[in-house]
């Protein structure tokens, strides 16, 4: 296989966006191939859940790359429901990796603010499984607090640690520019106050307010390339050394242990297997943290920390900008926003602007190793990427 | 690059189906399993253009690779409006051709009869410009009937061409045990006797009922692996020899000449070149022909005829079984049907049945290479296969 590097980023602002789904795929496109000075890619990858249904348009990539004069170049939609972002870059990797294509511009973009909170609630359900979930009303928000109270019961993580991931990425997104919420939150305001009660209402048991992350608008986009195109752009040359993909049962219940995110756990080893890498070799990542408790989860089965003991790190604030393995610099999906086929492409910008040493107030020192894991389904379509930065 | 073979094809009766989308996929896929002797696949990738708009799911893929019993196997939905088959397959191709895999499934599925022939079409027009089509009320047979306008004044064909395709194809689909329509027309049906006005109405004028192709439930399969495994399959070995794609404008007035099908043109020589073949070398093709106009305007733009002259080849019966070129011996989109997402595959499941020589009635004697066009949007993203038999 070919090296495959990420020569250019771009993103949009997080929020609810007025214009439309293809303006903002294009706009991050556009941001990309500015950043890096190409004008031209040979193919596109657009990554997006929900536009069939949500905005009434399929074949989205071709719209868009039309929009952005890219034709004749061939374009696909890749949709695994929030990790459809990873996905498509492992598309995109695999077409230069083969030696298909030299270059290709992987968007994520969504528009999920077009229609009302409940209908949106609903179309993420769609990821659910069809017959035995989402027919009897299962959200996500409902399976993640049912998950949350078997964590909390077997691996002993209160509503404090859940609250702390909410304080922390909050407190990050402060830092980024383009993140959806632009609010400093704190314990006492959360939990502890007279007001937290009202301030940060139950959502679904134990799971409350500030535990779920927003219903964001909001584009993406990585740009890959061969070894020789990157040697000729003027940036700190980041590798996208690694690579894995885990599925597991599409039902929840259907799993031997529900707390086990066993998916997350072989995408993870995967990735660092083939970056030849290790957990501990990380030193920046960026986690799917769509509900709090997710973040400290995943932060054990990609391998940082032992199982049962990432709320316990957390607490120790090593998953801090400045801590043994920061986590989520970018605010996260909890507070830079999760437009769902977005993400996975967001996350990889984020770790490219820290591996570049771009990332400004929120830099985290030193950063030659990125990680991300983008969690599709409740955990039933993962895939994990590892980043490095070769000078 | 690796080369890359078709091992296995399964495909479902093409129909209105009343079982769950997941069980049409799941189906192709096992009769594909069946059809080579394998039990696991290293990815899936599912083609579906429609399930989180028609059929409240998404993360369709992730259902599949559940359902099937092929996790922890990584698995992508693919999405290309009507070409969503043919680019899940270049998918399927570039996993393996890089080194990443060695095996991959790519099912294509689609459930339309869950909603209305309305709610159908509209579902399908999503795929057009949604600023500049959509919102007018634009639907694939408005289009396609404007489109076959120009086509007759500028080239002479008349509805007796449209109609000989079709008679044709639904000709050849009687000997298809898995199309759609299973019945017989001719051109005193649908065009000469005093009935045919009531038999044959206009839908989009110049466009009648029997020029336009059923709404179909169905899923079809092929699993695509390295040489090393295809020589451990007792089946003739059937290369993917050539891959092409191309894009034009998403609106179809913002072409230059609306009545070329520059995308059409570029992917099939784009897929030529890279197998070495001409269009001259083709045995047998499977052209997507979900109007009528649409099989005559291909069989010119992919360089089976000169451009304008592929009505005049229908005539002389070049296009029939036994013809110079056999185009469509399927029966086509027009009568094996069109579930959007599976016909891509469903094409090449045909290829590869004719080039094994294992098409019973409508077997294309001595067939060694075999061609596939399926058009995305109307003409706006098409990607078209070769395919070769090596032994």
């Amino acid at each position: 296989m070919r090296d495959v590097y990420v020569i250019g980023i771009g993103i949009t602002t997080f929020t609810r966006l007025e214009y439309p789904l293809v303006e903002i795929a294009a706009y991050a496109g556009l941001m990309a191939l500015r950043d890096c000075g190409l004008k031209k890619v040979d193919h596109l990858y657009v990554a997006n859940m929900g536009s069939g249904r949500v905005n009434n348009q399929t074949g989205l990539a071709s719209a868009v790359v039309d929009h952005m004069s890219l034709t004749p170049a061939g374009a696909e939609t890749i949709e695994n429901g929030p990790a459809s972002g990873a996905s498509a870059i492992k598309q995109g990797y695999l077409a230069i990796a083969s030696g298909m294509h030299d270059t290709t511009m992987v968007i994520g973009a969504e528009r999920m603010r077009e229609v009302n909170n409940l209908v949106a609630t609903d179309f993420v359900a769609t990821l659910t499984h069809p017959h035995a979930e989402y027919i009897y009303g299962v959200t996500l928000p409902s399976l993640a607090g049912m998950f949350t109270r078997l964590y909390m019961e077997k691996y002993g993580v209160t509503s404090r640690h859940l609250a702390m991931v909410a304080v922390k990425n909050h407190a990050n997104a402060l830092m980024n520019e383009f993140a959806h919420l632009h609010q400093p939150i704190t314990l006492e305001g959360i939990l502890d106050s007279p007001e937290a009660a009202t301030n940060n209402p139950m959502v679904s048991d134990p799971l409350r307010f500030f535990d779920t992350c927003p219903i964001s608008d909001g584009g993406a986009c990585v740009i890959l390339a061969t070894k020789e195109v990157a040697e000729k752009i003027d940036k700190p040359k980041i590798k996208l050394a690694g690579i894995g993909q885990a599925t597991d049962t599409h039902a929840v219940h259907d799993r031997v242990e529900p707390t086990d995110l066993l998916a997350v756990r072989g995408a993870a080893k995967q990735s660092f297997d083939m970056a030849g890498l290790k957990p501990a070799d990380v030193d920046v990542a960026e986690l799917h943290d769509a509900f709090t408790i997710l973040e400290i989860v995943e932060s054990e089965e990609v391998g940082f920390f032992k199982k049962g003991q990432g709320h316990i790190a957390l607490e120790k604030g090593e998953t801090q900008i400045g801590g043994k393995i920061p986590i989520n610099p970018s605010g996260g999906l909890k507070a830079k926003g999760h437009p769902v086929g977005a993400t996975g492409v967001a996350q990889a910008h984020e770790i490219v602007t820290q591996l570049r040493g771009e990332a400004g107030e929120r830099q985290v020192k030193n950063a030659k190793v990125g990680f991300t894991c983008n969690f599709g389904g409740f955990g039933n379509n993962v895939v994990c990427l590892t980043f490095t930065r070769e000078n």
